[in-house]
């Protein structure tokens, strides 16, 4: 087994072009607006341990909202001080008032002290050992960030009652938390610290999961299904993915960090068949997942409706978190493939092109007069659709700083260091810093289909280079002259010398893709992809009604690309429109349709100009 | 205005084929069944007023289950005395029951004489109104069908009383019932006995309705909308169909009886709208309406998903007392061809083939892998789809015994005495005496799209006859002489002699038909006709995943038709299947199809042979 390592973000810089703009939108614009937000509804002032200051009692989930805003704040200030000053100021505030709060015995949530005490490791559902998970990670980093310590022993004291109460004296009412998280906080604090113990404590929260008929602490619960917080079966019996989606990519990569520690190919070849149950199963084009809104997670093979499509962005982000590790553990394309999907289309769908808003659920289909089609029901009884716009905070707004967060860390998903190499896996313009040199990359990969990748100073014999699954064919140039790639199982290795400039074009083009046909909702309907780029109908480009479209395969051929709005590129093509008529039912043979054009937008972009329908399966004409 | 009479059932007598076969079902098989049923179900002790006996509460409708049950039996013993004996006894011994049960002031109710009498005439949700009106319609039926009046008394008193609360006193706690019906069940009573307090009362009724900004009687309802229950507006100003779909039918029906009473033009203006609303925007391919189960009715125009639909038998019935009182104020062909996909598809659909189980949802889509997708959830908290099988009794099992009598009443729906002649509406094998003389029509009208109608006693000079919509042109011979029809606006007039015989070919073919594409549900895809018949695929014959299938419209020009189970005509077309692929998403060009056939059942016989995957709407090619 494998245990190659992603160079850390904090050797990454982007340096130019799109996720430049997006990582600085997110520093800029998304993080200071969620602060504001967080600000307004009480969150800092239920971690301050004042929350009657505002008259609003802590949400089970504050702690862990405000630990990753704080984690976000530490990975933008490695790279950015004097932009995070100001945050880092408040920060600083909210771990002194944390540090008072802490009861002596260490234990630390401002919900549970502050109105329910008496539910202390009660309750397997009321998140305290997930925020607990997302406080550790926000005190590592901050410690990393700034050198401040006072966090991290506030939590180190906090897991070690949590290690007494739950491993030692066994006395809380559950063994496993309802929320996975602290699983991999407990890995990293590992990692982080060296102290075996924690290893241990994540090693004892992910190995007691479905070892038991009903899990302790939910005996009275009435709703209980073994499923949804993944008790159906134990790590070493895993092999589909189940239940609420966050809540399982934490556990599988949880599993996916003990299979790193420990070297079990066991647990690794059942995370392989809960990855392909995903992703060949399970999950949407853009990479969301999440098939239903009942309890936000996956439901059976093949079931991906569009209209109703749960895929919330924390989910999207926890898929980046559970193939980045499987990737460390293999070097397989179906991992890298896996995120660039999910990069390029449900996490950045996931915020708005300015900045200031974001998407819990990100639909892939929008027809706005099936909102409150149900008009005859009083509203909460009424079918609920996803949001058809973003905003910029929910009453539970677990989304906005995880996505903080995850575009601060951007970096480290880009490249590994691997077989005394450097394997590119995502092309996004940066500047590397590796053991083995710097390696630069500029690139209009989503626009062009190109990347120049150069070093001055690499001391590796090859790179490694993930070629993307939607290349049509590659050409490559190294320093000036052709060069043949050779694509074995989705990687090229490229031998190359100290200073190189090697440049690639993957020949983008507009490609319709088709889903397998068992899935009902996609059945005889195309998506139109641009290299990683999903893109989508929306209705003020294309008026209302958007299945009235359809499109033949070779539209293709006859594409316009143009910049459009926020410079994205648009692509029109030309389509049929089916006419209305004065009757419902019609001889088939009398229907009529009239050519138009069709004009696409990357899918992420949808919802940034107005309340409008959206399509991505298109019907084929 | 017209005020036409559709021949009554007690004049026509099916004499051969597919409809007789279907009315002796009815009458031997289902009606005894739901009785069996109704007896272990405890709905026949309730109205012995006796329930303890088996120890289940009466529910709010068991007065009208059995109501239905017991006119159901008295139309059949209208036409065949012998087989309705041991039922009539049954009849006899309950209304015993319930003239010794009634209250000296009238009331009788079995649920809240037993139950919950502090709720008489407290909650209009409680359906005591719509109880009254369908042991009225009972009465009515019994008197007429035995010469014996208890029941009538019984109900007369009951009436009174219901005329003093509500119309005088005004001492009940609300104005209208929450179930529209006893509006119709007054009119019945009002031209049976000729007393106008029932018109008053009926008129009454209808009247206060959507009058106020909320109905009395639901100051407490949390769930309270004033559209489900046809609150929104008044009858002077309706002009869509809105909320529960049968309590709206009944309504839209007791407003047409109204307006034929009144011979008031504005009323059946504004039926006419309602009429076209459903018709052109909320009415399924089958007749069928209800969009939704949450309130088991109406919701937005274009909006009929298929897989979800809710189609309820009794709403598929109510179209056929709202579009046959429709006709009889004006002979518009629409209503004529509505009744015809009602009763072929819709109604006929409801019952199984061996006459013993019942549909209350009639799906047009089932994907059974999606049954119980929500894997994680507990299985209350799970989407409710429509049920996939028939059923012989259901907790609210208001549909079987309304399907006993609406077939038991069948022969209503054939024929008019219009303009001083016939107007045959519905070509169904039956004689039909008329104050004309005696049709005799000989069909195999859904088979081969013939009919012949002859008569020796026809003393009107024409014939009139409803030309089907389908029918892509008519051969008509008459006394073995071609002759041309010439039809306007749907309809034939044919001049006769006192003795003659018409044979008509409607030129039967399958046909696909498709929908406004504004139906998002049915977007790009076909359904099969055949004449009457709405045809659909079943999994038991094409395999699971049926959107895997597609098909071109000239695959009608090779159809091959067959004899299939229970002498079925079924269809079978050159077809497609979308090969699956082992990866989820793939290159549209690389997607793969094999040639198939494809056979096809009636709608109506469709979950006849096992649980299986069901479609209508099949994708176009």
């Amino acid at each position: 087994m494998n245990r190659s390592n992603f160079v850390p973000f904090q050797s990454v810089t982007f340096n130019d072009g799109f996720w430049k703009d997006r990582y600085e939108l997110n520093k800029n614009v998304s993080l200071p607006n969620v602060r504001l937000r967080f600000e307004e509804s009480g969150r800092f002032d239920a971690l301050r341990f004042n929350f009657l200051k505002n008259g609003r009692e802590p949400h089970i989930f504050f702690d862990s909202d405000v630990a990753k805003w704080i984690e976000a704040v530490a990975y933008l200030y490695e790279k950015d001080a004097k932009a995070m000053a100001p945050h880092v100021a408040l920060c600083d505030e909210l771990i002194d008032c944390m540090e008072r709060a802490q009861r002596d015995d260490g234990y630390l949530n401002s919900a549970h002290q502050q109105i329910t005490p008496h539910l202390i490791f009660r309750d397997r559902d009321r998140h305290e050992l997930y925020c607990a998970g997302h406080l550790i990670e926000a005190a590592i980093a901050y410690h990393k960030a700034t050198g401040k310590d006072q966090l991290l022993r506030v939590m180190e004291k906090y897991c070690a009652l949590i290690e007494r109460v739950f491993l030692k004296e066994r006395s809380a009412a559950f063994t496993t938390p309802g929320h996975e998280e602290i699983e991999l906080a407990l890995y990293k604090l590992y990692r982080y610290t060296g102290k075996e113990q924690y290893r241990n404590m994540a090693e004892y929260f992910l190995s007691e999961r479905g070892t038991l008929e009903r899990s302790p602490g939910t005996e009275t619960r009435e709703n209980y299904n073994k499923y949804s917080a993944q008790d159906d079966v134990d790590i070493y019996h895993l092999k589909e993915a189940n239940g609420h989606s966050v809540r399982a990519l934490y556990f599988y990569s949880g599993i996916a960090d003990m299979a790193l520690e420990n070297g079990d190919r066991t647990l690794y070849e059942n995370l392989k068949k809960v990855f392909e149950d995903i992703t060949q199963r399970k999950m949407y084009i853009t990479g969301g997942v999440g098939s239903t809104r009942v309890y936000e997670g996956f439901t059976v093979p093949y079931d991906l409706p569009n209209h109703t499509a749960y895929t919330e962005s924390c989910a999207a982000i926890a898929m980046m978190y559970f193939a980045s590790r499987m990737r460390r553990i293999e070097k397989k394309a179906v991992y890298g493939e896996l995120m660039e999907r999910v990069l390029y289309n449900a996490a950045l769908s996931s915020t708005s092109l300015d900045g200031k808003a974001f998407f819990y659920e990100n639909p892939l289909e929008i027809s706005l007069p099936e909102y409150n089609r149900e008009v005859a029901a009083k509203e909460s009884r009424r079918e609920r659709l996803p949001i058809t716009q973003r905003l910029e905070v929910f009453h539970c707004s677990c989304c906005p700083p995880n996505i903080n967060r995850f575009f601060a860390e951007l970096g480290s998903y880009i490249a590994l260091e691997e077989d005394g190499g450097i394997c590119l896996e995502q092309y996004i313009s940066s500047d590397i810093a590796t053991h083995c040199g710097t390696l630069s990359v500029r690139e209009e990969y989503a626009t062009r289909g190109t990347a120049v990748i150069s070093s001055s100073d690499y001391t590796a014999r090859t790179l490694s280079l993930r070629i993307p699954a939607w290349s049509t064919g590659v050409t490559a140039t190294l320093d000036g002259k052709t060069i043949s790639i050779d694509v074995t199982d989705g990687y090229a290795v490229i031998p190359v010398e100290k200073v190189f400039t090697l440049s690639l074009d993957f020949s983008i083009a507009p490609t319709f893709v088709a889903a397998d046909p068992r899935v009902r909702a996609d059945a005889g309907r195309v998506a139109l992809c641009y290299g990683p780029l999903v893109y989508c109908l929306e209705g003020i480009d294309n008026g209302a009604y958007l299945n009235e479209l359809s499109i033949s395969l070779d539209a293709v051929k006859t594409a316009r690309l143009e910049k459009d709005f926020h410079g994205l590129l648009s692509i029109t093509l030309p389509a049929h429109r089916d006419k209305e008529s004065t009757t419902l039912y019609i001889p088939a043979t009398n229907a009529e349709r009239s050519p138009v054009n069709a004009k696409f937008i990357p899918y992420f972009a949808f919802a940034n100009r107005q309340e409008t329908d959206l399509l991505v399966w298109v019907r084929k004409a």
